[in-house]
């Protein structure tokens, strides 16, 4: 019988010995594999911490300790430990449990995290509450090294350092974040990683003087005090003891028993703690290990063969790819911007091709340091673009204003993911962009609705524009019923049909659906115009004259309601003296996981919602 | 005759020795007192950066080799010394030269900069297009200690250690950003400085090596890749040169030909180099070295008794302060957190009170961290208050998404400086905090025009709401016309005349400008009612219905209009089927600087614009 069937409580591994954990490693191991190969996911971080998350659960008593996840899509293990096994096959999916941690989900999730490096800081406030409070509890912060590279955890290691809490960081250290890891922090690490020796000397010396009855007390103290060059030969600093932790490892984050030992003598120490663990992205299972990259969040794969299940070939995201590769051949000042996401944004043939001539730069997980940066090459003459998903760029609002339109700089902005994600859930909708940019002054964005569009508007976006321009497209493929679509002048165009006195308003991919409302309106006898727009921002004038010929509006988007395009276009129409009907539907909760399509039958979004609502208007 | 003015040219001060240099340096002291006694401005970070720039422009070749001002409230010697002599006491004048570098302002700035901690982005950018281009030029930026506490500081320095490129980062390191610098690093720094001979070993014994013929090359080199005890013995590393840069330092940041020998030295290293400078903040005037915290930006001040020019005793932020310490002393859950900005946002009370409870937080430069922070103790089961200027908040957009509000964590946020700032210009205009937040889901939002209300609003945050909370009021003092309203239930007031079909709507201090106008067009015959928002996010329904009686509505608002309560209000009632005229007045360009009545004057805000405004309309 399997270990994890045993298992009673979210506490019932506190009796395995560690041969018993071990074998609970290869069936939880296998559980993921199994059911990742269905439900998509994360798959090889999660292959990489499930014995640090055993280890976890063994040493630490949940929920009066807490553990908090960085990025958190490496918590599986943690959700099948804590009564999340049964909904297991469930993962990602419409009404399943997340693939994030998530407090509403249980009270073992402290927090939920879909952005990276926030796990010091929620980690600070949790256990600052329970210290004010004088509440028991250990707080455990598990970062990988990829959440390191973004300030937010800086400034958590500024904060905690500082503190002298008892907060015990897990550094889940795999070399990667989700492509190979960047910047110096990450070679700093190597470092550390490559010569563990040579930190052991620091673990022997210590042990060694602890065990002087009477004076090793003293000794030690008097070392750890001491900044003389016997000191620094016998206990070399790391970056981290620098900042006021102590440092524990390098450990294998695979073996057992040393994370539970280290994790035993951290609880002690009344600071605060780094537990530097060496894991494999993808650790057992032959094709991950191998290409921890393709598999770091699938859409399902053979299990066998390690082959991926991939949708469609062409996606916006490689169509911006090759498109940006084709600019750049012809252009040396073109340049790319990546907070950590080559692959995933479709910048991986860019970085092949001209990443030798230094025009390709990962920048970590460091949206904020990217737009500025860009805009400093832009200052010096370059044409950057930067590639990034819509949810992530939320990081870099106030340098959009600040170091793009204050300092008038032109930076492309390519925006991945854009509306409706699926899988990943709230915390990665891209439904805030057009809110958010659509409060920076001058700037110009675009939300093409098909591959050729999407290519032209890039090309403009380099060669017909200055300032700030933002390009945003969804994740996946283009409609069928927009493919060849492309607005004139790259700015809107219009379906009409005799006779018409309502029209439909749209943009983006969600414009198919508007078109097959109102190719049905029409056909029902309700003679309906669509007006596509690819430049959202601002709306050209004669479509925006054009609208106000209609007696009936329908604005229909595929983002967040307040701040929308809708809103102000509405504005506009109003001080115009606009007295026909204006109704607008758009996104107005930040939507739980559940396929794009689902959302949008759910919203009222797609082709039939869209229908329901004009003719419920109309009646 | 004064060296200052003998030097003509950029590079004037090239021909000058060391002994010119330092009267040079206390002409300029005696300028920066003498005109910032007057126009108000940055003055203690200044005095402490006086011998630096000196330095800086002694050495390095303008506009070639470029400067890159963190903050950039420490640039007054750099513009008196790039042609800016004569205009010098136009300081923050409106019209006259900017508080801060403005690439518009001269080729001799970089690159805006207002908030803090960009600066290495900007470098590596500036680099990297040098690179690219193969032009020639160093780039130096300057960074304060304090700016080294945000995260954006340590992808910097995360990505440029990594690149090999010879950025020379001057950190200008005074133990103090604007309030005492805070945390890890701070005090990291803090053992370096009061270690120089610790140091000098090591500049010593590279020094003695370098001078052996024949071996000192290839000793040095097995010395500085070696990672054996021996070299950590004799070369101790600093957090920097973990990171991949070259240390220099500490060097007494007054000392101007220390400072040109380390520069001259950096210049040659072909490797990232930081110069640690100590400086003394406010050095060289008396009553700034001795309270640099008051002294860091001022009104104005008396320069024999350095009696402080203060506009009023009561502020939005004092009162903000006192009723939070009233508040706190009745409920021990009230915490506060501050992003380096203690004194500004008038926690300085509140910090004596209960600091020694634990119950406030000044986590540096990092509002990113705050908010997340903020809401995980409130996770914890704290009444977390973050207070921070509207400007700085743009930081952390995405953490209030996804940290306070997926997570449905009640977190207050006190907005200070919010609208039109004043003589700071561009960079902290707190004209984007209402676009912002309304495309926060669920975010409630309240706009005080008083004291009264603001108290009673700050009361109602805790105790009436549960999410996220914000409550924005602007710089300075109550409207007078204002004085003592409070809204019915925090929400809304209406003023009411007989037969009005005009209506006003308003929110915040401009809302007294609003009012004047309503009472001058009733006045002239024209019947003019006025409905003041408090909490303007989201609007009473009652309101919307009162508002849909009126034949005509004018929305004015001290907001940048897109994304404005303008827009959002516009769009509902389109939808409502309101057919009457609807206009709407806010900002439109991000103002230069200038005084918050000047820039209602000029964007017509002020009554005589609404007066105007309402009777061209009419007409």
């Amino acid at each position: 019988m399997a270990i994890l069937d045993t298992l009673t409580g979210h506490d019932g591994l506190k009796n395995l010995n560690f041969k018993e954990l071990n074998r609970l490693s290869e069936e939880i191991r296998a559980l993921i594999i199994s059911t990742v190969s269905k439900t998509g996911g994360h798959l090889a971080s999660n292959l990489g911490a499930v014995e640090i998350t055993i280890a976890l659960h063994r040493i630490f008593d949940l929920p009066d300790d807490q553990i908090v996840w960085d990025v958190g899509h490496q918590c599986y293990t943690h959700k099948i430990l804590t009564g999340r096994l049964d909904r297991f096959s469930t993962l990602r999916q419409e009404g399943g449990i997340s693939g994030f941690p998530k407090s509403e989900e249980s009270e073992f999730d402290s927090f939920i995290s879909g952005h990276a490096s926030t796990a010091l800081a929620v980690a600070y406030g949790i256990c600052k509450a329970k210290t004010r409070q004088g509440r028991p509890g250990h707080v455990v912060a598990v970062v990988g090294d990829g959440a390191m590279t973004g300030g937010m955890a800086f400034e958590g290691i500024n904060n905690i350092g500082r503190s002298g809490e008892n907060i015990i960081v897990i550094l889940n250290d795999n070399d990667m974040s989700i492509s190979k890891s960047v910047g110096a922090f990450s070679r700093y690490l190597s470092v550390i990683r490559s010569k563990p020796g040579y930190f052991r000397i620091k673990d022997w010396t210590e042990s060694t003087i602890r065990s002087i009855p009477f004076v090793g007390k003293q000794v030690r103290h008097f070392l750890a005090e001491s900044k003389s060059a016997l000191k620094h030969a016998l206990y070399p600093d790391t970056f981290f003891e620098e900042f006021g932790f102590v440092y524990l490892g390098p450990v294998d984050g695979h073996d057992i028993e040393a994370l539970c030992d280290l994790m035993t003598r951290a609880k002690a120490i009344e600071k605060p703690v780094i537990i530097h663990a060496q894991t494999v992205k993808g650790k057992g299972y032959y094709f991950a290990e191998k290409d921890p990259g393709s598999f770091h969040g699938v859409s399902g794969f053979e299990i066998k063969t390690g082959a991926l299940h991939t949708s469609s070939s062409k996606t916006f995201a490689s169509v911006f790819g090759e498109e940006l590769v084709a600019l750049a051949a012809e252009d040396k000042r073109i340049c790319a911007i990546t907070a950590a996401m080559e692959n995933g944004t479709g910048l991986d043939a860019f970085s092949k091709e001209f990443g030798r001539e230094g025009r390709f730069f990962d920048v970590g997980i460091a949206e904020q340091f990217a737009v500025t940066f860009g805009a400093a090459l832009s200052a010096g003459g370059e044409l950057p673009v930067f590639a990034v998903y819509s949810t992530f760029l939320q990081r870099a609002y106030d340098q959009l204003i600040q170091d793009a339109t204050i300092e008038k700089r032109h930076l492309v902005l390519a925006i991945d993911r854009a509306g409706i994600v699926g899988d990943d859930g709230e915390t990665h909708q891209g439904i805030f962009d057009i809110p958010f940019l659509a409060t920076i002054p001058g700037i110009i964005v675009y939300s093409p609705a098909s591959y050729i569009e999407l290519a032209a508007t890039l090309r403009s976006g380099f060669y017909s524009h200055d300032g700030l321009v933002a390009i945003r497209y969804p994740r996946g493929s283009e409609p069928e019923a927009l493919s060849g679509h492309c607005a004139d002048g790259l700015s809107y165009d219009i379906s009409q049909v005799k006779d018409a006195d309502i029209l439909l308003v749209s943009y983006g991919r969600i414009a198919a659906e508007a078109l097959g409302a109102a190719q049905r309106l029409t056909a029902a006898g309700t003679p309906t115009d669509l007006l596509r727009l690819n430049r959202v921002i601002p709306i050209d004038e004669k479509a925006i004259d054009s609208i106000l010929g209609y007696k009936r509006v329908f604005f229909i988007e595929e983002s967040y309601i307040n701040g929308s395009i809708g809103q102000s276009l509405a504005a506009t129409l109003l001080e115009r003296g606009y007295t026909g009907r204006y109704r607008h539907r758009a996104i107005t909760i930040i939507p739980p996981q559940g396929s794009p399509t689902s959302v949008f039958a759910k919203t009222g979004l797609d082709s039939e919602g869209i229908y329901t609502f004009v003719n419920e208007e109309d009646s």
